[in-house]
């Protein structure tokens, strides 16, 4: 049964920047599975709303459809077993879902005032309207006072990655010798970021920035070969 | 062949209190494993540098020396296979290094200044100057003025924690249905803070409350009867 994803994309389709769809489009790889992209944007609600969904991810597999990146990914899973693991066992599933919340409690959430305003100039029009006032509603002040910051700010956010770089002292990935939904969940906001943004989030020095460039390179440059910006 | 742990206490023998200590306590009941408790206070160095090791939780096991919590769980997952798994698998065990991590950066390192001053008063004479000496020089000022700001702090740590208060709207423990070593990596901190401090780091309507007091059950109430305050 063929997959689709719906994916957030702006003016270019080929810039996907969603966090929650990168760990999915980096979980259907890690799979071995084929998904057709729709392209989907901010304004487009009806095209997700009849999966009832309000958000993207939404993958649709035959008649099924699953929206929530968390969700896809443990309906991924549970129902190509035979394929290589996203988690490595329960007890990975069980960890991983705190790690997803860390992933955006803290990256996600971490960034977002960093790279508010570039992905503002990559949407069309109409959709500009709508994330400026939804976005700027959230924030209680304009996207452009919001990344005016960032380069102050970026310190705590790298500061907030301690858990992660300490752990990559010791192993390649957070998965351990190779890269699972663990990772995915992570870079999913780097990706997001390095499509839609120039802001330099890490240090070249940081053992945070060779694991990123090692996912950039998995399942042939998959990502890596997405539109962005150099990071 | 017989267990013991060195474990960290002040002027009460029945009030062991390092984090690190209390995870593997916690480990060691999860496997099902006895272990008889060595009493070992900070300046007692000769008894555990003859381990090769400055700090506690030391485990001896028969002839083996193993030292640091994250260690000794991995040689106790490994060494007693088939008792029941601290780590739920391979994936559990790799993500459980970055929650391990998250445990110290954030959890220990969070709870440690409102906490400080009150660790100098459960400790001996010698203890207390060398505790005080090494901890202010961390500081940079008197373990009385780090803790004196602890009411105001405690918001900000009750935040860091969002990870986990959100991952246990949908799960009981971190580890799932059942808490395993994922669940010890914080409580053993909770349960130091427990030990020797009345200060109150949860709000009774906190998730994360509901979770320590079902940790404190764990084992038969193992951590509840040991020594410490109401929390």
């Amino acid at each position: 049964m063929a997959l689709q994803l719906f994916e957030l994309v702006g003016t270019d389709e080929d810039r996907p920047f969603s966090p929650y769809c990168w760990r999915i489009r980096m979980a259907l790889a890690h799979k071995g599975l084929d998904a057709t992209s729709i392209p989907w944007r901010f304004t487009e609600k009806d095209a997700i709303n009849k999966h009832k969904s309000e958000k993207v991810p939404v993958l649709l597999d035959g008649e099924r459809a699953v929206a929530d990146s968390w969700a896809i990914a443990n309906y991924l899973e549970d129902t190509y077993p035979d394929r290589p693991s996203l988690f490595g066992g329960e007890g990975g599933r069980a960890v991983g879902r705190m790690l997803n919340w860390w992933g955006d409690t803290v990256v996600v959430a971490g960034m977002f005032p960093f790279i508010v305003a570039d992905i503002h100039g990559h949407l069309r029009p109409v959709d500009q309207v709508y994330f400026r006032e939804s976005r700027e509603a959230r924030f209680k002040k304009s996207l452009e006072e919001v990344a005016s910051n960032r380069d102050k700010g970026v310190d705590a956010f790298r500061k907030s990655l301690d858990p992660m770089r300490l752990t990559l002292k010791t192993q390649p990935f957070l998965g351990g010798a190779a890269p699972n939904y663990a990772d995915y969940i992570v870079f999913g906001p780097f990706q997001w970021a390095r499509a839609i943004s120039p802001f330099k989030l890490l240090a070249e020095d940081d053992a945070i920035y060779a694991w990123r460039e090692r996912m950039l390179d998995a399942f042939n440059g998959m990502a890596r070969n997405s539109t962005g910006y150099p990071v």
